[in-house]
């Protein structure tokens, strides 16, 4: 039997003129999930209609876009830089996290969770312009490659949300980026591979001080924690930075339920969704793993009705550089 | 002399087709500094041309789009408030600025400033949920009365600056408000009023906190101020929440003067604008005012070169709800 001919790999996951949307995505309940919510509120005039305006949509980042696997892809950037600035910074031998990074003690970074790369992205990430920062992140990404795919991480995305990003933008929605990773890390690339400009990217920050510096001003990253977009930080950064509920949230972890618990705990048409890894082949299966476990979530899906997506089953393509079935 | 017809009022200052943008600005050189620099980033394949996505406009909201006299608008309700919940609150007597309210003394009120104004809206703001704050402020806005004009607050917005918005965002602009004012007041009418998306308003915010009450997500407002978007803010508010260099600004007071600077302080076609308040009769004419003073801003917009607009001269007409000339 002759492998069909692969669709076309398109930016941002746009499907060509006259073709079905998500076409990545298997026929079976999930996909029809999605395609049903969507019909229900752009029907002009049904029962569940939403107006453009209010047709907001939220996405978890790691795990939900793009891998996780064997490391948030944020982690991979700090180890990389503290192992860069060690040598100028005697005094990090004091903090075990970071002489658990040097030692190459991957357990034990792991163990610190989100807040433990918080921690290291902290006094990482600061004593610098924005500026600065942004082109360190750019060159990391340019020269970076993942362990498993040997390809820049900005690769390893994940086809079938790229085509559900596009598929929502095609009927009035405005996506956003809603991600514990820091804000200015992923906006350096967020805009290139998922079509999602800057300003619909909320994440993790730390603080920055404006100040003019021999009449130029800049902006200082300081190694202060500003804000931490996760768990219940989720819902709180969504109301400061959209101030509008959103209908629909894309997630794969227990750091995303209140997302998804804020977004389709009310009434009207709402809809969430959890990706489930299961595909250790393409990608990989997990649940326990210290970055994204998913437990408390997968069973209030199944109480709240939320889709939840089996990568193995429901997509014929996990990324764009791999040949669809 | 007959007046001549007055233009239509259009929502958010659009303009009938046909017409040229700006109708209720007066020729002169600020009208033509808008117009030049408009023209200069959107000519494609010029050399001052920016592309769609990187036209952002940030707007000041007190004094810049809407009035800010007698007192801020944020203001009045924070004293409506105060008023209303005071018999509840006998421990308000030991606050020497909530005293000065209730004493009926607005110069001490007034000699707080913004930060006075937080404190103040911090207490009375707090203790609820964001939909029961959300449906407080919108009721106020529906009964409360401009003092001068006897007028909803909500109808004291800048004609020409409706004009404004329209028309940058006719030349592809995206249009953000920025202000000092709280996020959540402002969020509840600024969509009706200017066109301008929650999602496209900062402001100043107070710590929220998500919890699941009997089952329903709700997100608290909890007394304590979580950001502070003024002078030195506004920079550290755009890079949080755009996270893209904003390529126009415009402000009226020394509060601007930091976003102006981080606007217009780098290589590329940038504008600066300043609205002067200079009409005692149709407006308010003031610089050294408690609110909305105007000193070291309008010393570097010289300088700078930042337009400086003459609200008397430059404008033909203040307020939708006022004939034009």
């Amino acid at each position: 039997m002759t492998a069909p001919m692969s669709p076309p790999i398109l930016a941002f996951g746009e499907y060509a003129q006259g073709q079905a949307p998500l076409p990545s995505w298997n026929e079976g309940s999930a996909k029809q999930s999605i395609v049903n919510f969507v019909r229900a509120v752009t029907t002009a005039g049904g029962p569940q209609f939403v107006k453009p305006e209010e047709r907001i949509a939220v996405f978890d980042n790691d795990g939900t876009l793009w891998s996780e696997q064997p490391m948030y892809f944020q982690l991979a950037f700090v180890l990389d830089r503290l192992k860069a600035m060690a040598p100028q910074h005697p005094e990090w031998k004091d903090n075990p996290l970071v002489a658990a990074v040097l030692a190459g003690d991957m357990k034990a970074v792991a163990a610190g969770g989100v807040r433990g790369i918080l921690e290291l992205a902290t006094i990482t990430h600061a004593g610098m312009t924005t500026d600065e920062f942004a082109k360190i992140v750019q060159d990391w990404f340019a020269s970076a490659r993942h362990p498993k795919f040997n390809r820049p991480y900005t690769d390893v995305i994940f086809q079938p949300m790229l085509e559900l990003l596009a598929y929502l933008r095609a009927n009035g929605f405005k996506t956003f980026v809603v991600s514990g990773g820091g804000v200015e890390f992923m906006r350096v690339c967020v805009e290139k591979i998922y079509g999602i400009p800057p300003e619909q990217v909320i994440g993790s920050s730390i603080v920055t001080k404006f100040e003019m510096v021999a009449g130029v001003p800049v902006l200082t990253r300081l190694p202060q924690l500003d804000f931490m977009d996760d768990n219940v930080g989720k819902p709180v950064g969504i109301n400061k930075h959209i101030g509008r509920r959103p209908i629909a949230a894309f997630g794969n972890s227990d750091g995303d339920l209140q997302m998804l618990q804020w977004t389709t705990g009310c009434t009207g048409p709402r809809f969430g969704l959890l990706v489930h890894h299961t595909d250790s082949a393409r990608e990989y299966a997990y649940e326990a793993s210290s970055m994204g476990k998913l437990d408390v979530a997968l069973v209030e899906a199944k109480e709240k009705g939320w889709t939840v997506v089996d990568m193995k089953q429901d997509w014929s393509r996990i990324y764009p550089f791999e040949a669809g079935k």
